[in-house]
């Protein structure tokens, strides 16, 4: 329909998660009024963050660099390890400010569904770890679903073995400022289950 | 908060219209997982829609090279121009088949609050455009809004003195498989003014 490259441009928009091929045309035809510096800046920031943007050798979050600032970070508390699904999780956390020790990623979850095994997770990596590391605690904050659970249980049963590491998981209830009201079943009912004694 | 090149793209992504910091974040994660060429290849596609996207010297719509296809066809009607406010206009004319003119591009549409006068619209250049092609008829297609209805007064009036151009403009009113009960009063007060003799 368009153009060769406004048909191209608006095809890789169209690839991104959350934008379909009215939002890429509309995102397209508002760059046709930006500074060719605006864009080429644009165009640089992914360059740059292909080239620059790597997994951390020993978490494997996304960082710049070999290690990322997390793990380099000597003050940490280097006995707990919080094992996570994806890098976006790990900047969820700091944000909390809750927790002071370091992160394992996985990069993904079981998901039989989707062909995602054990093998395709930082299983053996995090496995590695616990010989080198004085690991004494592991929070699993794997997501509070179907896939998130099933790979929680699967960790939780690789590390039967270390008996002096304390295993947990984030706890799963309501939602702060949530409505008791509007909490569907399940949520309720882990609440309750989990609740916690004053 | 995050690593410098990771929240450099997440700004340049959040920059885009209709896209927020959460949806940008969601993207840039997403490219983590994808390979090194199919990034470097939405960065070249930036590059290259601003090195090869300019705007028609004749009709000001959005084409590679100086004159867009529609101007450069020989087989479109010289006698018909259509007015529209922007480049994406043309293409949703053109998806309909239904005209065989050309365009003139405005390049936005009056709009004191915005600041936007008549030097901001390529109005001298239709002007220009009338002095030396055989035009007999003008077609404004503004948007049906506020502006747009400003942008087509003041474009009535500047044509009066061409006594031999008809001048008119996109029917408004109730869109086909609408719904009468749902329509706008402003939209079926249009659609009763505009109706159509059977």
């Amino acid at each position: 329909m368009y153009d060769g490259a406004i048909q191209n441009l608006i095809d890789h928009f169209a690839r991104l998660p959350g934008i379909g091929p009215k939002s890429a045309q509309r995102i397209v035809f508002w760059m046709l009024d930006q500074s060719a510096e605006d864009v080429a800046e644009f165009s640089a920031a992914l360059t740059q963050f292909k080239a620059e943007v790597h997994f951390c050798q020993v978490c494997f979050s996304a960082c710049e660099g070999d290690i990322c600032r997390i793990c380099a970070d000597e003050r940490r508390d280097h006995s707990v390890i919080c094992v996570v699904e994806e890098s976006k999780d790990v900047f969820a956390i700091e944000r909390t400010r809750e927790f002071r020790g370091r992160y394992h990623v996985l990069g993904g979850h079981l998901s039989p569904i989707d062909g995602s095994g054990p093998e395709n997770l930082h299983l053996r990596e995090l496995m590695s770890r616990l010989a080198v590391e004085p690991v004494t605690e592991i929070i699993i904050a794997t997501n509070p679903n179907v896939n998130g659970d099933a790979t929680c249980a699967y960790i939780t049963r690789l590390l039967r073995p270390f008996a002096d590491i304390k295993v947990s998981r984030l706890a799963s209830g309501l939602p702060v400022g949530g409505d008791l009201e509007y909490a569907d079943e399940v949520t309720l009912g882990r609440a309750f289950s989990g609740r916690t004694a004053l």
